[in-house]
């Protein structure tokens, strides 16, 4: 199989809005990994409030047209309603040095 | 032992400039490498022009402390001299959800 596609999106988010920020990201989760070509995904919070994205998603999917078949998808916008308001940085990436 | 903490660097890089981005992230990884407590470094470059980050930086430390000994250290400042102009946006984190 081919190196899969990373997808890494850093979000912003008020530090005090974390519980609500983790609940809207999971329910967008699950609508994810229930799609063809989905990998894995690992959310990470910072331990500092200075820093400069709150939470940082890290996912893998097995092809970029997986990964833009999901997220334009009818059900993607819905289970992901509780994320707008959150300015995201999204790009999909490939490992390029370890 | 604890769950490691992750260091996620996300960089602003001109498109051109990708190739003196890499040897000079290059050489920061292997001064870093050698202080205590690394355990591994992933370097991601961006598939499209338009990310906003065109590289992020995910390493694993084993401790908060083991990692800023090593990036306040004499040795990072000079191994690091070769990304001063490309803007960081570094912080700790914990992984809080897969």
């Amino acid at each position: 199989m081919a190196e899969p596609m990373v997808l890494i999106n850093a979000f912003e988010v008020p530090g005090d809005q974390a519980e609500q920020f983790i609940a809207a990201w999971e329910k967008t989760r699950d609508y994810l990994q229930s799609q063809p070509g989905y990998i894995d995904t690992t959310l990470h919070q910072a331990v500092t409030p200075e820093a400069d994205f709150q939470f940082v998603n890290v996912a893998r999917w097995e092809t970029a047209e997986a990964f833009l078949a999901a997220t334009q998808s009818q059900g993607f916008r819905e289970s992901a309603i509780g994320l707008v308001g959150y300015r995201p940085h999204p790009s999909l990436y490939r490992v390029v040095r370890t």
